[in-house]
């Protein structure tokens, strides 16, 4: 298999933080042909990072087998659909997009193209998640997950500073833009959710939108949860499932599960399980390219993303009954 | 002030094990005159255990000042009724009633009746959460609460075994005799819950109810917090309050409370602060005979043990929506 010739769209965080070290690390599966952006300036940064040219997009469309695409949320319908279009492959930052409405679009557009639509959902290639799926069957059936992620964000945080998450047109600002991940995460572990209610706040003026929610899950198996998250609070973070013979915790920093197990209520013993964690965004770059090259898209598919979304924005708007 | 002369109603796991050692060594406060009970094998153990005789309830209501009621819960009111309706004041077990509707009962009889009734919420008592409640300052506005309880009992357990618990009259069986003790805490320390969403449901069979709970709340000032119980499973306990200026964590065991406050999102410094506990069963008797001597009855007040009822049949109500 050859490198697929790579375009670079937009230039923020995300790619010069993230995408940039993992496909540096990957130039046998990815050729950088070329960057585009909003703003010159940007692009020309984007450029020089990536020691290639800038394009309008729709000239890098033509130059490319498959573009990157990491730009305000909102932007996605649009990015994504000219690519499309032009028969070229994506692979596309969460969240799959703006809202639900305009993750389905998203969906059938790629349902219907000849191209290949590819979520980057980091989550869905954390080894962490994968270890507690299998760890589950020594606490029995699972029964409760409690869930919580305290990530306060002030001011001068880049992300907090970023202009479109500071009037954001994504539903919930933070709370979708994290969210997608947190529910990634536990649809992975504990399977699908099929209700939620939620009450909504907002902690911080400066976050530009609701930050803090408070919400209870109804899984599909039956299993009961709650996803408690703000970022603009600090605060205790959890991950801990409780199952007919025991619990298990993973620990915030991905970096081990300690399993719980007993028998009749008798404590059977603790063992911790470390996790040996790569860079998910390489891993999610790898798995893109084998997809790219006909392997089955589950880890990113549109419809799993739109999934993970359909939960929040069903979250924020419970809120509001 | 003299020695209140007190009957002894029910003689259950709470009278033998809670109440029995608290009025062992409050016996200037408190003269035992007799006991009742359902059965006579129950009357006459209690009888033996307080080193008194047993009486019928009307017979008993005759030679008292005061009764301590620890029946299952579906028989307050009529026990409560009786003792008022006879002028005698009443120390009663939380929860209030088996449900609001009854519990608004009693509230209306305790109101229009000469004699004082004094729900005993030994959480109300507890030095930790008045504590908290006087540490809240030092982590800003409270915007946020992480409460679990994952107490699993086991078929043997002495209050699973229990057969008015094994067969529940009391709505939500466990989630309200048990919950209603989280309720008062999370009351006392954060204030009033104005809303609250719940899914429920039931992890064991053997425990006669629904047993497990997944909530969200709306605290009056604002504050959103999930609360996660279960009493069929094991997990992680949590109570954690996070503010603008930092969180607190009140240790599972109520010995400690740790402080964790920042400024500008940069953590300032951990202190931990230790917890005298006293036993809060004969604090909640020291209390009763001070409010039966002219007190106000704040802590044993009937109006606020029916709001912690009423916050668990909500949840547990809204679990049907």
């Amino acid at each position: 298999m050859s490198a697929i010739k790579l375009g670079i769209v937009g230039c923020g965080i995300a790619v010069k933080e993230l995408h940039y070290p993992a496909l540096m690390e990957l130039q046998d599966l990815f050729k950088i042909e070329g960057v585009t952006s909003r703003t010159e300036e940007s692009a020309d940064a984007c450029a020089k990072l990536f020691k290639t040219r800038s394009y309008a997009y729709d000239n890098l469309l033509d130059r490319v087998d498959a573009v990157d695409i990491a730009v305000p949320t909102h932007l996605n319908y649009e990015m994504i659909k000219k690519a499309l279009d032009a028969r070229v492959n994506v692979i596309c930052e969460k969240p799959i997009a703006e809202n639900v409405d305009t993750g389905k679009k998203i969906v059938e557009l790629a349902n219907s193209s000849e191209a290949m639509l590819y979520i980057a959902e980091n989550y869905r290639h954390s080894a962490v998640y994968a270890k507690a799926k299998e760890i589950m069957k020594r606490i029995g059936k699972p029964e409760f997950v409690l869930y919580s992620r305290f990530q306060h964000m002030e001011k001068d945080v880049k992300y907090a500073a970023t202009e479109w998450r500071k009037n954001p047109k994504h539903i919930g600002g933070f709370l979708s833009d994290g969210g997608v991940h947190d529910i990634a995460a536990l649809r992975m572990v504990m399977g699908n959710i099929i209700r939620v209610k939620a009450f909504v706040s907002r902690a911080r003026d400066y976050l530009g939108s609701c930050d803090t929610m408070s919400a209870s899950l109804l899984f599909a198996d039956g299993a009961l949860g709650t996803y408690s998250v703000s970022y603009g609070l600090a605060g205790e973070n959890i991950f801990c499932i409780s199952g007919t013979e025991g619990f298990m915790k993973i620990r915030s920093d991905r970096r081990a599960i300690e399993v719980i197990t007993e028998k009749e209520g008798k404590e059977l013993g603790v063992e911790e399980e470390s996790i040996e964690e790569e860079n998910t965004y390489k891993k999610e770059f790898i798995d893109f390219y084998e997809v790219v090259n006909g392997k089955e898209n589950s880890l990113g598919s549109p419809a799993e993303a739109l999934e993970d979304l359909r939960v929040i924005e069903e979250a924020i708007k419970s809120s509001e009954l």
